[in-house]
């Protein structure tokens, strides 16, 4: 992990992301707090300064945090601005006398907030309005001490705890106020501006909009690794329903053994869904940690890729809602002992309830999916040719698709080629039509932007899932193809189909209002779910063991880790049923 | 409080059930925990010593809870049954030359689970099976001392406490064991059965099956209690949410003041359709503990009143589900602030989410609905009149409700009478669809029952909200037309055209399939749904202000009410906009 960490900026080996993500959901899947703070500390301050920073500056700061020298935190949202973080109001003053910069909190609204590590961190990197000169140039990131290996704060800042939360109960949260605080002038991580000591301001950016957007390009790759922190996650949820579903029963023919409870329909309509959906988020990741290793070895910066930004911010909104949904199922789907702190998902959920809203709120970041959607659509519309990395997830991709499924018929309803063509067909109509009623709304009517922008604001969220529905389908479908291992081939085309299906089974109201579907083949599409579900049932205890998750990390005993502090929660593990089959007939005999 | 619970036995006054849900929802509101607790020792356990006592037992245990001398607590779930409580194994087998029965937990399985009151409380009422000189008279309930008041346990008597769970702290959760714990016999809650002193069993029911539905009648009460406790803590949502969404600014119009993010159309479809869905459970309980006082007013036994039984249980499920749906919506829509413990949805979140596996399981619960109206099914068949109660919520009834709502124009989708047609549409077409099904599969197909009934689940779970959501809809619809004040009833009519486009909105895709709505129906239906949720944003103000809880319950800062703890958190009280729109004029013109 050290190694790893000194290894993104000695070496710049070409898998880092692939490998931080790795890293980043074993932790979580140990303890989710343990992996936030080390999001905050590594992926937030460390990324601040390898991003943000010049070679010495990441020497200075990055270098130490390997070793764990000191900690850091990342102090961008503020009471006033946590989603419109280009509002943010905290000030970063020159003052050319002293060659230093005064960090100050001019109001309430501008205290920076749920900063995490703010209690115990001794660096932060705090994002302010840099004024030089009398000058305004937008939001930079600065490097300011909070306290020392003592404890002893440093001159004018003020850390307040923020206590208790719903979860994440290893992370302190803070709130920092800065009292005229004075740093040196090479605090300002100098990448994309910086202060001469007579203090001229440079940068290579001159617009100051873009310089921001740079920045907040830094923040992507943490984005991804709490999409990761989020499939962690659930799939501890899915290894310890399923599991616990293969060994409890209850009901059953009258006069007989009652039946394991995933035998309910209910049981597994509700869990393999999620299951399907953890495979297909786990497929999409790995595609997106493999384009951006290949963006930064190439050397160029997140900002040029737009795309891939959008994707990741779709990835994080999809990612984290669709584990909520999934824990809350599990809880429901294991009774009174899911309630149980000691079969670990209250806290799973609790942990992860946050996931949803920091980092980029959700619903921020279906619209960012969408500007991004956008700018495609129009530049279609020029006649420009789209750019190299778009092709994988550009309208085209389904086509291409398409001709490469050719071992299924397409003639039939829910067979993947025709389930990607609708997810496919989906996104281009939301978007078309989302284009339209934008320019008639700003171009004709000649209405404000914004408030254009906000009547659209379903169509836009319709429209960001949509999107990230489809790459979750492709990705799933090129990662069966590739698969070499036939039986697990088999398996997973049926997960894939079922992936598939629920996605058109969810949206199906749209796809019958286009006329995409008829009530015959929307009726198809149901059965077809509620047999995938049920065909897969068995599978679900190889796939969920397949996640290779040691049991000192499931720890719940109703998934047959024993605990002596709750001896009543144990159920051994379960079998796969045709073992436990033929054991019980053995049983029958004697 | 004191005089309500004493004058259930002295004076049967009848608006008991009434004023028990209105206490119950007061107490949740100002915490779920003691309404939870309250609601093991006076409901449970004071509810199966009226309900399946006699007038003496009654006397001796139930007179002393209402001085709080003693308390008590509700042993029936069992670690191997939970949900099928029918199949639980705890045995009270009599001794006559003791003139005792002997309790005892024969396995692992057969321990008590999850008791509320386990670790502190003096009695239990045991459910156990009954065996009389080796004869199994099915499971009755019994009156165990656990504890006395020094906390000396009684003789063979364990309780393990379970500790930690999600949410609910304030309950003592724990696991009781029997080691052949001997009672007198006059222990035997003796309404449904009792033994003499030599061994003879006398019932008033011969059928052991019957004998146990009456009994779980008795629950029937305490669900309802549920539903009220679920409405308290989405009330307090709703309070908490809308209050800070009329408060908080981000985002906004290119240099003009950011806007209160009730603003942002995707908030106010997140919280509108959930404060409609609030109003709607408002009206649809106090018409069911209406019912249940006119029953037991009557003297009748709640066994009888099998569509209220199925009515509550229907409604436990969907008020319970709808409060998760509503609370999360809630905690999302205040971002980071609604995940901080201060703020109280966090808490009232992990408090009440036990609710939709506990009192019953959901998914069991709509079985129970559904088995009720399959009954009613074939009594139609049969011909057979459709006994008085079920008037009120029969097929028959949106045919009354349309033609007593002459006001709205029948020719527009959207207008109530068509929505009212629409949700009853919906629940008798499944319904007999689900009867076709179910007589195929077992009349003609000879399948085995559990299995035939388990394969048609989906559709089973549908019937049963598809019931619910109907006379949540005619409630609310029949409230508004009784509504007295013109400005209240305009206000209402909004809500409750609201909460019918949205389960309209939800179901469209069923509503496609059988060509009910054609694809520009449902196109209207959506816009209707974002007009109606625009339209009522700021008229949400005065519903929450309206639901009368007191800012010592509400508690969130951000929702107005200051607290030393967290100042960081306080947001003042919201305006209504037409009054901070003057005031925002009038500071512009200065």
């Amino acid at each position: 992990m050290r190694r790893h960490l000194k290894d993104q900026v000695k070496n710049r080996h070409k898998a880092f992301i692939c490998k931080s993500l790795g890293i980043a959901e074993v932790i979580c899947t140990a303890d989710v707090a343990t992996g936030v703070k080390m999001g905050v500390v590594c992926g937030l301050f460390g990324g601040a300064i390898t991003n943000l920073g010049s070679p010495e500056q990441t020497e200075k700061w990055y270098m130490p945090i390997t070793e764990l020298e000191f900690t850091g935190m990342f102090a961008m949202t503020e009471r006033g601005h946590g989603s419109n973080v280009r509002g943010i109001l905290t000030e970063a003053r020159y003052e050319p006398s002293s060659q230093e910069f005064l960090i100050h909190t001019p109001c309430e609204d501008a205290k920076k907030m749920y900063i995490g590590n703010a209690m115990k961190g001794n660096y932060a990197a705090v994002f302010a309005q840099l004024r030089v000169d009398g000058e305004s140039l937008g939001p930079h990131c600065f490097i300011v001490p909070i306290r020392d290996h003592e404890g002893t704060m440093y001159p004018g800042v003020t850390a307040i705890d923020m206590k208790h939360k719903e979860g994440l109960h290893g992370v302190d949260n803070g709130i920092l106020v800065f009292d005229n605080v004075r740093i040196p002038r090479e605090n300002l991580l100098s990448k994309f501006g910086s202060v001469s000591p007579d203090g001229m301001y440079h940068s290579p950016i001159q617009n100051k909009s873009q310089r921001f957007n740079a920045m907040l390009a830094a923040l992507t790759p943490t984005r991804l690794a709490l999409t990761v922190q989020a499939m962690a996650a659930m799939k501890l949820g899915l290894i310890i329903a399923v599991r616990y579903s293969h060994s409890r029963r209850q009901f059953g023919p009258k006069d007989q053994e009652e039946v394991k409870i995933i035998e309910h329909q209910t049981q597994y309509l509700r869990l393999m869904p999620h299951l399907a959906a953890a495979l297909a988020l786990t497929f999409t990741t790995r595609f997106a940690a493999e384009m951006m290793d290949e963006v930064l070895h190439q050397g160029r910066d997140l900002m040029g890729s737009r795309a891939l930004q959008a994707l990741i911010a779709g990835l994080k909104a999809y990612s984290t809602w669709e584990n909520l949904a999934c824990l809350q199922d599990c809880r429901e789907c294991t009774g009174g002992m899911g309630f149980m702190m000691e079969n670990r998902i209250p806290a799973l959920k609790c942990d992860s309830d946050v996931f949803v809203t920091f980092e980029g709120d959700n619903v921020v970041m279906l619209q960012v999916v969408v500007r991004e959607l956008m700018m495609q659509y129009s530049k279609q519309f020029e006649n420009r040719a789209v750019f190299g990395l778009l092709k994988n997830w550009s309208s085209s991709a389904s086509d291409t698709l398409r001709t490469s499924f050719l071992g299924f018929s397409t003639d039939k309803v829910g067979d993947l080629s025709f389930l990607l063509k609708a997810v496919s067909y989906r996104e281009r109509v939301l978007q078309r039509s989302l284009a339209a009623r934008l320019y008639t709304k700003v171009e004709k009517n000649k209405d404000e932007f914004f408030r254009a922008w906000n009547s659209c604001l379903h169509h836009v969220t319709s429209l960001a899932l949509a999107h990230i529905h489809r790459v979750t389908l492709e990705q799933f479908a090129l990662a069966v193809q590739a698969c070499q291992v036939k039986a697990d081939q088999t398996l997973l085309t049926k997960f894939c189909l079922l992936h598939g299906s629920n996605l058109l089974y969810q949206e199906r109201g749209w796809y019958l209002e286009h006329s995409y579907l008829t009530p015959t083949t929307s009726r198809t599409i149901r059965s077809q779910l509620l047999d995938l579900c049920r065909s897969v049932k068995d599978d679900a205890l190889k796939v969920v063991s397949d996640f290779n998750v040691p049991p000192c990390c499931v720890q719940a005993p109703i998934a047959g880790v024993a605990n002596p502090r709750a001896e009543w929660a144990f159920y051994s593990s379960p079998q796969h049923p045709d073992q436990s089959q033929q054991e019980s007939k053995t049983q029958s005999k004697l």
